[in-house]
Order: structure tokens, then C-alpha cells, then sequence
């Protein structure tokens, strides 16, 4: 028995964990957010970015919204990659046009080695709003819950920020691999009990965005970031109220180690629009599901090419017998600059290509 | 017969042409720049970047700087990527900290279709710092030319600087593939021109920048992208002075398009450190040499670790049997911020391990 409403739409669960689906779903990264002149209202009312994804009641609100204009075949938790370092005492924050900074970031040996595990309780509102946001969805859809991986909050925690090279944190990891290796044991260990506790709260999948995993060296990247994810996805509870929870990696740029994340216990991998779909078929053969990867630019184009380019990416994952395990996304997030009515076309596009109700 | 003296260090032409070598020559992109105290001082006294580089005896003086300092295989003409656009009227400029712009850009079909190719004369300084680099050298080691991909200059051409996303210049080639078509054969007309002009003024090498291909989709990156680097290469002069001409094609990013980019006709391909280099030989057997990938961020390392990271690049290239046709190169340029002596030990660090006097 679960607390909640029976999913009435399982086709994302499906997908993710290879099972047969009569029509590829589809879900965007960043569904919810900047692109949506409602999310934008909400916004402005909220006062912030945090104020919104630290209301569990107006983040159950944002992650709503898409669903309320587009056929989405999943929401997902409204909620920021950087709530676990806020949370170790870091104190995250917005600047316009700047991204995420922290206040407090890890300059030397000492902040690194005085860094302990998120108390949860701090956290709580994240599990809020994945809990309320699934009583929400009424069982419309199912839930992604999701977190940064252990590398990619390691960027910004050293860094403090985004950068346009990350050399701060990546001589870190060079001079110092000890050092690093610590803090990125930290950080999957409070990674892998975040996300159980989203699991708890009603998440139905969970992914892991490695949004910088791909600015790394080639043997790096294995050690220093997928190593860590593997690390999370062997603590993670993969069974809740009897329903199989699948895992997803996303590594932006990870393209080349395709082999490697699959081999991850990953049931599923985001690819970026570098990929081709039937070639990523072949490398990983049968062991995941590939979610991606349309070009988010193509959403500024005219309806015809975003519907073109649609077709393109569900015919370029192959043959029907290769047709399971596929979730339409974009390569990358929503732009937020991109018109709604584009993303309209696009699900539609999607959908009638599944030969569903448009 | 020549004009010049005669080459005593072919250690890089044999290279990249993957002719045997009794050592693997290195030389670094950007060797010639700003973490040099005196590139600072000379462009302190020229008063900007492009003072230097359209002042032929500047230019030499500069690309001639790392020389003095380090045992390098290989000068590189000191010039822009963007010489180009410039002369076909789009007036380049620099602002501190935000890159190169255009006060001109493609903003619509009509300036696209109204572009036409350089005009050479304008590009003549260009022509004679390689000349007078080349004299300067006095044959210690060849001289690269370069300039940067069609696709490259489309992306600054249409966005009028950088960019985080490039959704502009994707937009045009999704929407109107047929105009984003037009240009990139008027960029490739004129490269392919450019850089002839350069190997008949004495560039002994050359070497084509691709560095936003990585940024395309796959399918995308190979129609307009690639398809217009092979344009050029095949309109390119191989010989002169009865000397073999090498051509690099490097495209940022492009690790995962390295089967196409060894059939494109170029003799080399430049890799980022993303790339694993034995099993990029694997992948483009002996068709040709390879360029590359120490990650830049290295150089803010202890000496140790530069040594230790130069060595595992040196090692993974593999076997003897396969040590034909490695450059020991960096993944990208150098940062502005490395401190010379990085560059010291790192150069050493090669050499030593091929053997070489330090």
C-alpha cells in the first residue's frame, strides 16, 4: 500500500527501467522555470529563486506549471543542485546574470576537512516539496527527484561559483587528489542520504545532473566523478511502496565514456545532443535506457524545423526492436529566453510521431 | 631551392606526417601570450592585442618570445582567428575581459548574402609576420600558420562576440540551413585562400581552429562543421619549396567525431584532453598523426604533478609501435595566469622522457 494516488501514467518508470512502453515519454530538463511567464509571476511574488524553491508549497506550484500547459509524461521536483552544500553551511545565493555563488566557499585544506555531512533537518524542505508535489500530481504523472553529483558540487563548492574554466578546483584535484577524494566522499555520502530521503518522500526516480563531469580529463572524470556517482547509486534505496525506483546519470559532455556510465548501476543515461542516439545504442547495447537529446537552440527555430528535428532524434535511436528504453528530453535544459508556444510544438511533435492524442 | 634557411629541427613536420621520430616534439597553443611578463610588456607598449598583431615586426617579435625561453619544436604565427571577418568588413575589436567583437555582425539574410571574401591586400600583414617569423627563426624550428574553421568564424560572425550557448548562430543554421550554407562556403573560399597566402609566405605547417565545432549536434557538427574544414583542406597548396605541407584540423570538443575528422584529409588532429589517446589511435588507426592533450589546468600544479601528468600523456599515446605521429601538445591554449616556470617543467618533463637534454 502506498500514501499515495495510483500512477496513472507509467510510461517514464518504463522507459527508464527498459520495459516496453507503446510510446516514448517525454519531459524536458528545466520544464519548469524562466521560459514560463507564470513561473515568472510567481517569482516575482516569491521575491527569489530560493524563496520560491525553499517553499515547499510554492515549489509543489512551479512544478505544476508545465504540466498545466503540455502533455509531460513526468514533473519533476522544483528545487536547485545546490540545496546540499547550502545546507553544509556553504550559504548559497543568486546574483543576477551571475548563477549560484556561495558566501562561504572552500578555500583551503582546513574548510575542506572541517566540512561534515547536511544535518537532514535543514534539508527538509526539499522532502516537503517532494512530498507535496506528488500528493499534487494526484498520480497524473510520476516524480523525479534529483541531486548534483558528488563532482559537480565539488566545482562550486571550490570555485564558489560557476567559472569559465575551473582551474581553481581542478588544481585541487591534481595537487591534492587526497584532499579531493575527501571531499567528494563527503559529498556522495550526503548525496546518496538526500536522495533516499527524496525516495522516502514520494520521489519515483532520481537523477543525478553531473553538469560539469565533462570538463574533466579523460581517466579524471572516471576517477574524480563517476567513481562517486557509482558510490551513490550503491547506497541508494531502489525499492519503495514495491515500485522499482530507476536512477539516472547525466553527465553534460560525457559523451566518450558512455561505456563506463552504463556500467555504473545506472538504469538509465542523459546524453547531450553531441550524441547519436543509435551509436550510444550500440556502445552501452541493452544495459540502460538513454534519455535525451534534442539541441535546446532548435527550440528557437520555426515549427516546422522543431518538429523536424523532433522526428530526428526518435528516428535516430533505431529500429523498433532498439525502441525500448528511450525518453525524449533536450540535450540540455530549457533556455530561458525560449517561447512557450515552441515548446508546445515540440511535445506535440513528439506525441503524434508516437501516434498519440495531440 | 628556398628563400629561407634551411629547417634544423623537422622533429614536428616528420611528426605530424608520421614519419619516424627519435622524439616526441612538443610545442603549446597560445605559447606566445599573456603568461609571458614580456608579451605583457610589449603589448603595454603597443597599446592592444591587435596593435601587436597587425604590426608585422611586433607579431615576429612576439612569436619568437617562448622560443627564447623554452626548447620548443615549433613557432606559431602570432595572429587572431578572426583576421578574417575583419577584413570582409566586420571591423573586430576587443574589450577587456569579454573577448573578441564584431561592431558589424551578420544580423539577417541581407548581410549575409551582401558578405564578400577579403579583400587579401587588407590581410597583408598577416602575410608578412609570417614572413618576417619565419626569417627570424632562421630554421631552428618550422612556423605554423593557422586560422580558425568556417563554422568558428560563422559563430562570431553571427553572434558578434562569444557566447554562452551560441543560440543564435544555431538558430540560423537550424531555420535557414540554406543561407547558413552560403556562408560557410564564402568563410571556407577565404580560408582555404588565406591559409594558402600564409604557406606561400612561409608557413611550413598549418593548422585550422574549429574551436566551437564541439558545441554543434552530432549530424550537425559533420554537415557544417567538418564538411567545410574538408573544403578547405582540399583547396590547400601540400607542397612548397619542395617541402610537404602538414594540415591540423582541431576541434574543441570533437572527441567523439574522430573517425570523421581523420577521413577529412587532414594529416593530424588536434584532441582535447577529454580524449583518451590510445584509444583514439585505436579508433583512427594510422590514417594520421595525432596533436595533444595535457589539460591546462595542470600548469597551476606543483612541478611533481606536472611532471607525473606530462608522463601519463606521454604513455598513454602507447606502444613503441604506436609512437609514431604523437605532437605532445596541451588540450587548449595556455591560460593567461600560469606562471612561466609551469611551462619550464612541463617542457623539461617531455623532453626528459623522450630522452632529450633538459
Amino acid at each position: 500500500m502506498t500514501r499515495f494516488a495510483p500512477l496513472q501514467n507509467d510510461l517514464l518508470l518504463r522507459a527508464l527501467l527498459r520495459q516496453p512502453v507503446k510510446a516514448t515519454p517525454v519531459w524536458l530538463m528545466r520544464q519548469a522555470g524562466r521560459y514560463l511567464p507564470e513561473y515568472r509571476a510567481l517569482r516575482e511574488r516569491a521575491g527569489s529563486f530560493l524563496a520560491l524553491a525553499k517553499n515547499p508549497a510554492l515549489a509543489t506550484e512551479v512544478a505544476l506549471q508545465p504540466l498545466e500547459r503540455y502533455p509531460l509524461d513526468a514533473a519533476i521536483l522544483f528545487s536547485d543542485i545546490l540545496t546540499i552544500p547550502d545546507a553544509m553551511g556553504l550559504e548559497l545565493f543568486f546574483t543576477e546574470g551571475e548563477g549560484p555563488k556561495f558566501r562561504r566557499p572552500l578555500k583551503d585544506e582546513k574548510t575542506v576537512l572541517a566540512l561534515t555531512p547536511p544535518d537532514l533537518a535543514q534539508l527538509q524542505y526539499v522532502f516537503d516539496a517532494v512530498t507535496q508535489t506528488r500528493v499534487a500530481l494526484g498520480g497524473r504523472v510520476p516524480l523525479i527527484g534529483f541531486a548534483g553529483s558528488p563532482w559537480t558540487l565539488a566545482c562550486y563548492m571550490v570555485e564558489g561559483g560557476s567559472s569559465s574554466d575551473f582551474h581553481r578546483v581542478k588544481a585541487m584535484l591534481y595537487d591534492r587528489p587526497d584532499l579531493m577524494h575527501h571531499l567528494l566522499a563527503t559529498n556522495a555520502s550526503a548525496v546518496a542520504t538526500y536522495l533516499n530521503a527524496q525516495i522516502g518522500a514520494g520521489a519515483q526516480a532520481v537523477m543525478l545532473f553531473d553538469t560539469w563531469g565533462g570538463i574533466l580529463a579523460d581517466g579524471a572524470y572516471q576517477q574524480f566523478s563517476l567513481n562517486y556517482m557509482r558510490q551513490v547509486i550503491g547506497q541508494l534505496q531502489r525499492e519503495q511502496d514495491g515500485a522499482r525506483i530507476p536512477v539516472v546519470i547525466f553527465t553534460r559532455g560525457g559523451g566518450q565514456w558512455l561505456e563506463d556510465i552504463a556500467a555504473s548501476g545506472a538504469d538509465a543515461i542523459g546524453l547531450d545532443w553531441t550524441v547519436n542516439l543509435a551509436q550510444a545504442r550500440h556502445r552501452v547495447g541493452q544495459q540502460v535506457a538513454l534519455q535525451g537529446n534534442l539541441d535546446p537552440a532548435v527550440l528557437f527555430t520555426q515549427p516546422e524545423v522543431i518538429r523536424a528535428e523532433a522526428r530526428k532524434v526518435l528516428a535516430s535511436f533505431g529500429q523498433p526492436e532498439l525502441g525500448v528504453g528511450h525518453v525524449f528530453n533536450l540535450g540540455h535544459g530549457i533556455p530561458p529566453n525560449v517561447p512557450p508556444e515552441a515548446v508546445s510544438t515540440l511535445i506535440e511533435a513528439v506525441r503524434e510521431n508516437n501516434g498519440r492524442k495531440v
